[in-house]
């Protein structure tokens, strides 16, 4: 149980989850921080807060849980306008989508790790954003890594692992840079192949024409290219290196393919589609049976 | 309105089109040709036929028109049993997902393309296939591409389209090498990435771990990684040159969004992404006014 909880950033995120521990009784006050009154009205006006604070000090001041839910790109400005009032009393968690990153600010701006800052990741979300795309059951049945630092106290794991559960959330532990391979792999490579085949496709001619043929498949696979290009500049660049080491196995990867329909290796091709088929169709059982 | 429909091969697609025609009473009678007689049995319990013939002769026997919907790796040796049997008072058409491929083949086997052939393209499916697949609402609002060969007789070229604008499609004439060009972007391309996609995941360390946090995301990207390996080999290599060309950009175009993600040029991703979306969201627009 939280008393009262300070949500930084009230968008599709924050958003939800301030509405499901409220809709779960999880929470006593939920106050909302955001630069812009226009935002902390529209989430008080959906029912995410019960109070908006466009002062920072004001918006963390008396919280025993704080929740960074803002783009990764400005938690570096954050940090330094967060440390000279930095809630002691409070455990402070992120939902960014990488973690290296989130210790490496701290430490810029800090000098440390505090023991009470706990690396947060709902592997969750949607292609929308904002408070009105805010909605209590987008945690459900869903994972949330945490990452902690060797400085991070146990008891803070504890507690944002419990906030995380209350909502329905499968909690695992991991290491911020076996965290950041992983969602390079599973989450930001798959986004930068989204974005650049819609480039790609725009780029080839007659781009009304090239669209104008385009079926469910191609619907499908670009539905993230629909992703707010801020969060996932950020993203990318926050995990530069994992991400860079995915796309280069990836075009090797993709080389090879090149290579095998180029000169009519249609046994490698077979193989190579009725495996991935078959991994996928294996990974989706598993996935529904969760 | 077609008088005996002759559908070669009963799956997802010929079983569809099939289906459609019978509900909306624009067929007589409708024959279906399959290698195996299980798939007829199948066919004929689920209403999409009327009778099922083994025998290829006896199949096309009296058809007005015949319609091959068999995977493209298969044509070759279709042509071959057909073309001493050629039904010369019917109207033929395909629905292969490549068309210089067909006109290909059909010289390659008879010389020419008959007058009376029609190369086409339902750009229609889902990752499904077989009888069981079909259903009659598959080609509502869609668009089929129809090629046909400068020897085609326009009088055929005009039943095709009937037929297809019975079901509800909406049918474009283009020639056979620019279909190929299209639809190497728009769909064969995605099928490579998406395949590929589940292959370098499965590849990259502790295949369980990864795919144990992928969300929403990756499964919507992949959702045609799950189609049928067999025809999509025979896709790609039908449309060999096309494909690696596509290849070949996207793959360099990946690199170019690499170098932009290492060197940190943020805000060249930022412009990438964002015409990216901008691109996809007309598109989405364009294609839900339609």
């Amino acid at each position: 149980m939280i008393k009262r909880l300070c949500i930084i950033g009230v968008g599709l995120i924050g958003g939800s989850l301030a509405a499901a521990l409220r809709e779960r009784q999880q929470v006593g006050e939920v106050v909302g921080y955001s630069r812009r009154k226009e935002t902390l009205d529209t989430a008080r006006y959906l029912g995410l807060i019960d109070r908006g604070e466009t002062d920072l000090a004001r918006a963390v001041d008396g919280a025993d849980m704080v929740v960074i839910a803002i783009p990764m790109g400005q938690y570096r400005e954050l940090f330094t306008r967060l440390a000279p009032i930095w809630p002691q009393t409070a455990v402070v968690t992120d939902c960014g989508s990488t973690k290296t990153s989130v210790h490496a600010d701290l430490e810029a701006v800090m000098g440390e790790v505090p023991a009470n800052f706990v690396a947060g990741h709902p592997v969750a979300g949607t292609e929308k954003s904002g408070p009105a795309a805010a909605f209590p059951e987008l945690y459900r049945h869903r994972r949330v890594i945490l990452t902690p630092h060797p400085e991070t106290a146990t008891e803070a794991v504890t507690r944002v692992q419990a906030m995380w559960e209350a909502v329905g959330a499968a909690v695992s532990l991991m290491q911020d840079r076996h965290h950041d391979e992983i969602l390079a792999l599973t989450s930001h490579l798959p986004h930068v192949i989204a974005y650049q085949l819609i480039g790609t496709l725009a780029d080839a001619g007659n781009e009304r024409e090239v669209f104008a043929y385009a079926a469910g498949g191609l619907r499908d696979l670009t539905r993230i290219a629909s992703s707010n290009p801020d969060m996932w500049r950020d993203i990318v660049s926050a995990n530069q290196g994992a991400v860079t080491t995915a796309l280069d196995q990836y075009i090797a990867d993709l080389q090879t393919v090149r290579d095998e329909i180029n000169s009519g290796n249609t046994a490698a091709l077979y193989e190579r589609f009725s495996r991935a088929r078959a991994t996928r169709e294996n990974w989706i059982r598993m996935a529904e049976a969760d």
